[in-house]
């Protein structure tokens, strides 16, 4: 039997590139089948849904929707709020009296675990609807998927970023640390490998929160290649850990802040870049070193987009509709790469992703810790896009010396 | 009589996005000239000159060399070392040499100043050759010039990136500080304004060197706009001083470093952000306060930039070199505009922009100090180039509330 009512669609965590294009997946998909009513959207995640701040994403326009898909960041606003048992019978109340029977909720394994707890709240009450979990974080550390919407775009930026700094660097030489978000999975992070386009462009050092981070290794590994090539660019993940598996920016931070989570913050502050640099300069006496926190430039930068993340972004939600409306069960929408280069949607179940990580597998990372293989360059590559934009150097030949002043 | 040798082109200080289209443009330009017998690249700018580093870009391929201008950073590398007139004797010991009559020199105020040096010590020398000084700088602080080619590409950036997070800060809520290169001019931090799309879009305020910098007035500027939004976004200039004219980050840096201008390194550290970000959490009681320093992500970045920039960069590369062959003095390639949009090239003498620097006008600056003037978006809007992306936001209306379990 058809189950007839209304949808409502929200989205939590942090915000992506491509997270509007999952949500205008839904709404377009949605309004296809009669058996749902109507499409809601609950402003600011679970946070709109118990103070009932909806929008009826019935009355938008097409050609609207289409431009807020290409639009970065949660055109629904998101919230941190991680729901507990309470919070979701206040929630029910909520989805009882509006009659919504479909839920679906754009986000990170965070919001998985919100999605599995209102599921499972719903059975206990008998209430029949489907909730439904469509992935999206630039961290890419959901388990089950390939990987998740909102990664390929961010990687696309941080690619395109150290592709200019390494050639700013290799113009005036130094040494560059850019700090890259990724609390726990190094995916973001090393996605700046992809703008090693000669063999001796950075990032020529790639340090995860996989693998301990020793500050002492840290040093020599730029010493090394920065009297190798004169310059020295490195991609550092904000999450790296020292041996002991605490970050090293925690020991940076007197008042550590912590977000309804329990996570610590650890973007927008320069001092874990600060303190590598201050390293390099004191130990190596290299006088040019310079850091950038990537932080908040990174997860939406508007125009900086891969078409292949917008497509699958898209994609998501759409398939998100039709498995609420052809399986008997919720879940997650994951993606599966199949072929060279496909993928697939497929239906799983919540609990075998919500709430857990996803790391860098060790076929990823090289023996000394410091950089990618090619098995993640390959992984990485049709994620990014096409129209990747490329760089290029001189091939003139040297001219013979005729003074020789200084030899 | 046609000053017949050879051309020597090389590029000074910080890198742009655009600053291999003005190499390009004197290449191809010059090309079309026998009265210039070869061209000459110097690496690393006047260095590259004593020490005789030369390439032959006679020898380029025309594909390779149209490839390297749409590549960002300096091909010939840089340099921040500025000559004093011993070095100036040892540069033209070799341009002679070199049979080198044609100097072109890409670069900022202080790469002016060199070719100013150099020009003078020809005469003085008696030696007969041109010496012809080509604008580039993201911080557009070059006099005489309306904008400076580099500039145009930065500004889109920065643009880009503010409207991102514009749209992140709305759907997470909270205060975020970006700082912004330009050590002594705002027209960078400045451009952030062009993110403004929607009347109540970020940036809500922006601080420039130009104007003193209180930090008690900041704090209750942000805390008004917080009041008003639900959120702050701020951009702010890496160079903003305190009343006495004295840069806030000096006071911030224990060690101030200093590059051979006696410039004080203000990039590469996200003190500043961390200290406005402090302040106010501490005042305001706002505990999602995020702050980034942009440093090197934002002046060379592959895949942003403005094809007005480009355009302009390489007429003014195609012009040295007509000035060089037409006129009969040496100077700088000024951009000036004189339509709504068509800008002008012209030779101006050295002395009247050599190691100064241009503010923002008074009419770009509010009244407030605190944000920019329509003059000034009018003034931005042209350089930013065709394609520009641009943010939607959801139209649709609200639903009724049925329980107001809240209200």
């Amino acid at each position: 039997m058809k189950l007839i009512g209304k949808a409502l669609i929200a989205q939590g965590g942090g915000p992506t590139a491509v997270i509007n294009q999952s949500m205008a997946g839904v709404i377009d998909e949605a309004r296809k089948h009669d058996q749902i009513t109507k499409i809601y959207g609950a402003l600011r995640g679970v946070e709109g849904i118990i103070n009932e701040e909806f929008i009826d994403l019935t009355q938008e326009t097409s050609h609207n929707l289409e431009q807020v898909a290409h639009t970065p960041s949660s055109a629904l606003f998101s919230t941190r709020v991680k729901p507990d048992e309470n919070y979701c019978k206040s929630i029910f109340k909520v989805l009882k009296a509006h009659d919504i029977r479909y839920f679906f909720y754009i986000g990170g394994n965070d919001s998985a675990d919100t999605v599995h707890i209102v599921s499972e709240q719903a059975k206990l009450d008998n209430y029949e609807f489907r909730a439904i979990h469509i992935p999206k974080t630039i961290d890419n550390d959901l388990l089950v998927n390939d990987h998740t919407p909102g990664y390929s775009s961010a990687a696309r930026f941080v690619m395109q970023a150290f592709s200019g700094i390494n050639l700013d660097m290799r113009a005036l030489s130094g040494v560059y640390i850019g700090i890259v978000m990724g609390r726990n999975s190094g995916f973001l992070t090393a996605s700046a490998a992809a703008a090693q386009n000669f063999p001796d462009d950075g990032p020529h050092l790639i340090y995860l929160p996989e693998r301990p981070f020793i500050i002492e290794h840290f040093v020599a590994d730029v010493q090394k290649v920065y009297l190798q090539h004169g310059y020295c660019v490195v991609s550092v993940s904000e999450g790296i850990k020292d041996p002991s598996g605490s970050p090293i920016i925690v020991s940076l931070l007197r008042d550590i802040e912590k977000d309804a989570h329990g996570n610590v913050t650890m973007s927008g502050t320069g001092a874990l870049g600060d303190l590598l640099t201050q390293a390099v300069k004191e130990k190596l006496k290299i006088s040019r070193v310079r850091s950038d926190t990537f932080g908040y430039i990174q997860r939406c930068f508007l125009g900086c987009v891969s078409d292949v993340d917008q497509k699958e972004a898209r994609e998501a939600g759409e398939n998100a509709v039709q498995f609420a409306l052809s399986n008997s069960c919720d879940g997650s929408v994951t993606i599966h790469r199949v072929g060279d280069y496909v993928v697939e949607y497929r239906m799983t179940p919540l609990a075998e992703l919500a709430g857990k990580t996803k790391h860098m597998p060790d076929d990823f990372i090289n023996a000394a810790g410091n950089h990618v293989t090619n098995a993640f360059k390959d992984y990485l590559r049709p994620l990014l896009g096409s129209n990747l934009p490329s760089t290029n150097r001189l091939k003139a030949p040297k001219v013979p010396k005729i003074l020789k002043v200084n030899t």
